[in-house]
């Protein structure tokens, strides 16, 4: 059974079970599997443990043994793991050099892009061969290209013209020029596109591979959905975890101390922030003093400012990274988000009013509240809104602006418009 | 231009204008492309628009201008969407019995599971088949389906057996049994799989296209990564808008009235929960007349409670969705969870013991406060954690407890207990 799981086993199977087990006993199974298995399962495994298991290797081994059963996308990553000095060792012995220098062109893309994300395997053909010509080109192209999922016509300078279908090029008569049955329309992105937009192009189009062109047209590689449907995912799980204070890519099987580490620095922040707000309560000691009550509403404030601002930024964060907030302006969002609080402000003041003289606070109490609910409700709105946009203008990760960040900041700003708008009104 | 836009323009982008431009000139648009791309068009548009549009249709108009230009996934979708009485008449409309058939067999899955995911276009043939009569058949079957990425082999009971390779097919003698040369490595899905498990299976292999039979192994129907794409869009954002305390699929250039409408509900719930919070600090009002400074750290005990509880239940959110958590019990789950809340609890109480002597609050007052603080993050981390797996147990979105649920009701639970904690040691 174990001989049998070794050689049909499917490589994400296979990772998947050695990252579950002890690390020596993972390394005899590792160990056990052909180069070619073997290097697709390293390319499943966690960063840490691949790390792990690649510093047995030399620089030559991992020429030898796993670049040259990867596909270009992934030898490119394996190798921009590694250090400066195995880097390098590792490209002087990859053995075909058209292959090495596929690989270094690779290597340039910085992380995010489009060229990041792209292999060069694909079926590639010249719209002045005919038929018979590109059938046999494609054979030849096909033995390092796993599926034909497109075929990418390109002129004498290599520039993308178009596709052609598989169905064309089997029903054509074999002497027909490929310039005369190919289709010229085909959607592509840019080596320096971000990543997020390649997401965005494949999904909108419903494309299972795209094309990639260098800034002069030049088709220099192709992006295939599956690594864009993990990095939907990855995407997704950073915005998620970034909202709800957790740093890393935090998985609930991960170790009790992994876990603990993910989330100190956010506890952290707000820590900090309930100190300084115990300090902006402080300057208004006396009128706590005058007015206990004043007291019973600090969570309320200090909860609605959190929550709207969590919102504000939340919408800003998926519409900066959908693309639809393209068109619009910082103005144009601030006056949006100010309209949706002044309406929200106004229903809830109007409520919290009501209520908090229903509950027998007085009215001067409640009006404060009231008064304040809405002048939070407003600024928090605005704060959301405004500081990821400002991230996002400088480079900065926007969601980084969401969850504890957010509300810790909202909550010290609320305190001081309640206790303030309490000095005016109750006359304090 | 506007001819050629008509004619070449992506199914796409032509939704994507006229999802901007006013109703009457979409529907203008709209009307004057050909039924094959206005079909695909009108299934890219958001629902409220798709239902607008077709409001103008009878079902008979529906089954012959729409289904028949749709594959039957699509189909099965838009017929979903209609009432009782347009759906029984599109149904009877459709001419193809083979294809009514088809797709009222779809109609049947809920929503969520690989059944609703699924369509019937797919290229299938028989293990007793001979090549030949394979590539013949696939012809035919060719017809319907746009991209061949899979041919699937059955037996003559339909029974999935494996599938075979394009490069198989073309490159063995026409006389040799399909059964000789196919693969019995397959990665399939049963129709009742949950939706997100097939997400995370075509993750996984990296499929592009996987087939879906029926309880006795039939071949049913296939998903295609596109779907899946998009459902993955479609949970994440639901995930995160649910911790951020937005409802629906509220986006950034949304109305104002439906951005706010989708942010309401939420900040209801921590309004009420604010005046619960003002009702228990209510209890002890006497405490904090005799003590003001009490009041200086609410907003700090409350903050952490929302903190440490939304980070609980996001890992729990996530780890149910990535079936991480697959093997754990809820026990297992609550007892890790309090071992990183006995961590974090315990550095982040002596931090603010620390703190508060320096900043001159008092023994006293800064043994409570770390004291609550400890015990806030511990219940607060089990709340987070136990909430969400006891909404799973019962097939409720375990989403629904991040975000203002669990802060405002960690809020008043810290509020409680740090209150509580102060009679003690304040000896109030
Ligand atoms: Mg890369
Ligand atoms: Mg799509
Ligand atoms: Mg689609
Ligand atoms: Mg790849
Ligand atoms: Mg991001
Ligand atoms: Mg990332
Ligand atoms: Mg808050
Ligand atoms: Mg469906
Ligand atoms: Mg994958
Ligand atoms: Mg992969
Ligand atoms: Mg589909
Ligand atoms: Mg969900
Ligand atoms: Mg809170």
């Amino acid at each position: 059974e174990y001989e049998e799981l070794l050689k049909e086993g499917h490589p994400a199977d296979l990772a998947e079970i050695i990252e579950k087990i002890d690390f020596d006993l993972a390394l005899i199974l590792y160990e056990n599997l052909s180069d070619e298995i073997g290097a697709e399962v390293l390319m499943e495994l966690d960063d840490d443990l691949r790390a792990k298991i690649l510093a047995d290797y030399t620089g030559k081994e991992i020429a030898q043994e796993l670049i040259d059963n990867l596909d270009s996308d992934d030898a490119a990553d394996l190798i921009n793991e590694l250090d400066e000095v195995q880097r390098r060792e590792v490209l002087e012995n990859i053995e075909d050099q058209k292959q090495a220098m596929d690989i270094a062109r690779l290597l340039v893309y910085p992380e995010g892009t489009a060229g990041s994300l792209m292999g060069t395997e694909m079926i590639k053909v010249k719209d002045h061969w005919n038929v018979l010509e590109c059938v046999r080109e494609m054979r030849k192209q096909a033995e390092e290209v796993e599926r034909v999922h497109a075929i990418y016509v390109v002129n004498g300078q290599n520039k993308l013209l178009g596709t052609l279908s598989l169905k064309k090029l089997l029903t054509t008569p074999t002497r027909t020029p490929i310039s005369e049955v190919y289709s010229h329309k085909v959607q592509y992105v840019e080596v320096n596109t971000e990543a997020e937009e390649v997401a965005n192009t494949m999904q909108k189009y419903d494309l299972v591979v795209m094309p990639v062109v260098d800034p002069l047209g030049h088709l220099v590689g192709r992006i295939t959905i599956d690594d864009v449907v993990d990095l939907i995912r990855d995407e997704a799980k950073e915005d998620y975890n970034l909202a709800s204070g957790l740093t890393d890519e935090v998985e609930a099987d991960d170790t009790l101390w992994s876990i603990t580490r993910a989330r100190l620095p956010w506890l952290l922040i707000g820590l900090f922030g309930g100190l300084l707000a115990a300090s902006v309560i402080g300057r208004y000691e006396s009128d706590i003093d005058i007015i206990p009550k004043m007291a019973f509403f600090i969570p309320l404030i200090a909860a609605m400012g959190g929550n709207v601002g969590v919102q504000s930024s939340a919408i800003i964060v998926q519409g900066l990274a959908s693309q639809s907030l393209a068109d619009n302006t910082t103005l144009n969002r601030l006056v949006k988000e100010l309209g949706v609080a002044l309406v929200n402000g106004l229903i809830l003041s109007i409520l919290v009013i009501g209520a908090s003289l229903f509950l027998g606070y007085g009215m001067k109490l409640a009006l404060t509240v009231s008064v304040a609910l809405f002048s939070v409700i407003v600024v928090a709105a605005l704060i959301g809104t405004f500081v990821p946009l400002v991230l996002n203008k400088y480079k900065i990760d926007p969601a980084l602006a969401t969850g504890p960040f957010i509300t810790t900041l909202n909550d010290i700003i609320g305190l001081f418009l309640y206790f303030q708008i309490g000095r005016l009104i109750l006359g304090l």
